[in-house]
């Protein structure tokens, strides 16, 4: 089923208050999950609404959580998300970080007791669009074991950086700390697919390319031994740091929809002009990308991309053409709004 | 030959010293060397003596830069390297951006004008001794293309993460930005060794397993388009962001021997206080670790190691044992001794 973006905004947003969540807060997550069907990061995008609403009317994500700053200093802010939903918690510390960037020339935000907060790219954006570099990341419930282990104990933890250019778009990497995303992983289980060798090991700890081996054992680290150091980097950060649950601790998303998830994020905020005029700095950048674009290509090359540069591209596209949902998700989330008391049909032909 | 770590300390000290280098920065140069040595990082330890004496006495590298602060706030610090040792900027970065999170919260610290700062673990350290989590990175010269591409652009970029434990060592991540340090490939060609696949591609973009073929050529980033874009992070936020050279446009260390590197570094500083008590964060940390080593092993795994164990383990032994140089590295270092004055022999046994 083919939709305009804002129609679909409209959905996801609508069905989240009819949830419980306010309309405010509705209109951050529709913005967040559509943002990520449209660079083309599908498993984090309006395929998600069932878990998140199912959770919202569990009680367990707090539909109206009072997000405060616990810890403040000129550099630092420590924030509690009150377990509401992680793209809200995220948003409103994003805020927050950026007016302290502002003023002060950068932020260390830490969060706090929030839940899974979709896209990290998301974030990031908001950082780009005040001139600001910006760092985002979370810790995640356990699916990777440490390097030379066989059971979970680490997040696919994402990590996102960010920065504004001038006459070309921004730079931004999201990644995760495994080697491909999760969802890729269930995606090709639910298809009856094998998996490359190297995506995961089996709960034994072999090699497996059967997708749902794969998926009761572990997920690898992206680089093997980097990857785990890496997420565990982040772990520390976001979990560690700010109090939250790490490693193991964290509740699992789909599984556990008795417990909140108690895991955290952490941003970084830089205002650029507090080391170089952000002309130069636009103007590096825009130096940066050229040269990277006309370097000479591998033969089977047809374009060197810059971090994002296929998102935005993807964006650029469904803007235009709509975004496809498939018949399977079109269902999904039309049951979802039904059992909210909203019909999918009236928001899209 | 067997060396006391302190008295191979001292001779690369006095070899330093000899070439013009302030007594109290040969120090800091002969601990980073020798920590690189005794944490098996040999790369970028004691055997690198050569290269700066050469650069020193050809005034590339500046002996008595004057290291100073550009620009400041109460969370940032833009400090100019002047031409000098990295580790001498670097190090002295470190002590600004140390002070500065003790009273501000946090710190980030960008660098402008250093050189080849050695191991990026020796900054973290420093940040760990005064309870600071530490990141440090820096840029470097070209040696790795773009992802699909096949010149040269950005480097090896290291990363490094570090944060203090109560119990246990201190956690230290320490990373280049591509699938191995590129150290690893001059040492195979010089052995006429072949290398892995994956290591390294030619001139052509061909994957290969020649090791001089893969230094015409580029080394790879570590998984793929994920350590590419990592690079590029790096690359932002020392070469750009410190107005610093970026990209192909930093000199070689080797090669370009008449003109200074013109690279950059980022420090990042955060007092654990200002988000949890330390006593808790040291606790978890620890907790953490007992965890991640008690987590169930994989077939034929006898450990799972936390990132900088291997190499805690390593300086251990080495500062019981003595650190040994091959003949050749000794050979190398005692002539460039010589030519300073000075005689190795007078050092050891």
């Amino acid at each position: 089923m083919n939709f305009q973006a804002d129609n679909l905004k409209k959905y996801v947003a609508h069905v989240l208050e009819k949830a419980g969540l306010a309309a405010k807060d509705s209109r951050i997550v529709g913005s967040s999950l559509v943002s990520a069907d449209l660079r083309g990061v599908d498993s984090h995008g309006s395929m998600r609404l069932g878990i998140y609403v199912k959770r919202l009317r569990a009680g367990v994500t707090n539909a109206n959580p009072e997000i405060k700053v616990v810890k403040e200093s000129d550099t630092t802010i420590l924030v509690d998300g009150d377990n509401g939903m992680g793209h809200v918690v995220g948003s409103r510390a994003m805020e927050l970080g950026i007016a302290k960037a502002k003023q002060k020339g950068a932020a260390f935000v830490g969060v706090r007791r929030s839940t899974h907060f979709g896209i990290g790219s998301f974030y990031v954006q908001q950082g780009i669009a005040e001139d600001l570099i910006t760092f985002a990341m979370s810790n995640a419930p356990s699916t990777m074991a440490p390097w030379g282990g066989i059971q979970p104990f680490f997040g696919t933890n994402p990590y996102a950086f960010g920065v504004p250019a001038g006459e070309q778009r921004p730079i931004i990497l999201d990644m995760a700390s495994s080697v491909v995303a999760r969802g890729k992983i269930i995606l090709a289980a639910r298809k009856g697919e094998e998996i490359p060798e190297g995506w995961a090991i089996c709960q034994e700890g072999r090699p497996c390319t059967n997708a749902q081996e794969g998926l009761d054992g572990s997920v690898l680290p992206f680089a093997g031994p980097k990857g785990y150091a890496f997420s565990l980097m982040v772990d520390i950060m976001c979990g560690v740091l700010t109090g939250s649950a790490f490693g193991s601790h964290i509740n699992n998303f789909y599984g556990e929809s008795e417990k909140p998830q108690n895991l955290g994020h952490f941003f970084q905020l830089i205002d650029i002009e507090h080391f170089i005029p952000i002309v130069e700095f636009k103007r590096q950048v825009d130096q940066m990308v050229n040269e990277v674009k006309l370097s000479p290509r591998a033969v089977g090359t047809e374009e060197i991309f810059l971090p994002g540069e296929i998102e935005f591209n993807s964006e650029k596209e469904k803007l235009k053409k709509g975004i496809n949902l498939s018949e399977e998700v079109y269902e999904d989330i039309g049951r979802v709004g039904r059992e909210c008391g909203i019909e999918i049909k009236d928001y899209h032909g």
